[in-house]
């Protein structure tokens, strides 16, 4: 059986804090695991719900995002309301899967891990 | 309608890089979210799926989740699987609800966010 995972990638801001960032992911990984294939979130949940958290840097979100969909991916996209930190609408998370690693990975692999 | 929302309470170590503390909210957030009474996540879904970030000291989850249990809040504890930063077992995050605000905010109200 091949390995899935889901992926969230992240755009650190300096105006973010870490708690809204995190906050921001959830909301990515949620999505995304609402929209994914069935069949594909129950073998992720059977090998351990492998997430990873990447940094777009200066690779645009909506890119990413838009590049999943053309794939066939479960993807979303997160606006921030703006009522915060925020100027309303800023994109900040794309979850992406779960699906399988490869496929995620073609879209993602030049991406480095959020430290 | 009273407001609903979910908090993830973290615990901030060291070792733990910030990809990996946002991994595990995520894992919490889900886990939380698939335990929780389906009408309840309805609501949250339409006031907009607030999520909340707090700190958490370190021996402080084990007993946030019992309480949460205790006052029969959907609630998940997650345990780090220590193949990378952490030790095995380690307690990393807790998830609780979509569920009132009012009735989360009695077992996190001392809680401080996550800057």
């Amino acid at each position: 059986m091949s390995s899935h995972k889901q992926t969230i990638i992240l755009t650190e801001k300096e105006e973010m804090t870490k708690g809204k960032m995190i906050a921001q992911a959830c909301h990515a990984s949620l999505k995304a695991y609402k929209k994914a294939d069935k069949e594909k979130t129950s073998k992720w949940e059977k090998q351990g719900q492998k997430k990873v958290i990447l940094n777009a840097g200066d690779h645009k979100l909506e890119e990413i995002h838009q590049q999943a969909k053309r794939n066939n991916l479960s993807t979303s996209l997160i606006r921030d309301a703006g009522r915060t930190q925020l100027k309303p609408g800023t994109k900040t998370a794309v979850g992406i899967g779960p699906d399988e690693e490869q496929k995620i990975d073609n879209i993602t692999g030049q991406l480095g891990l959020i430290k």
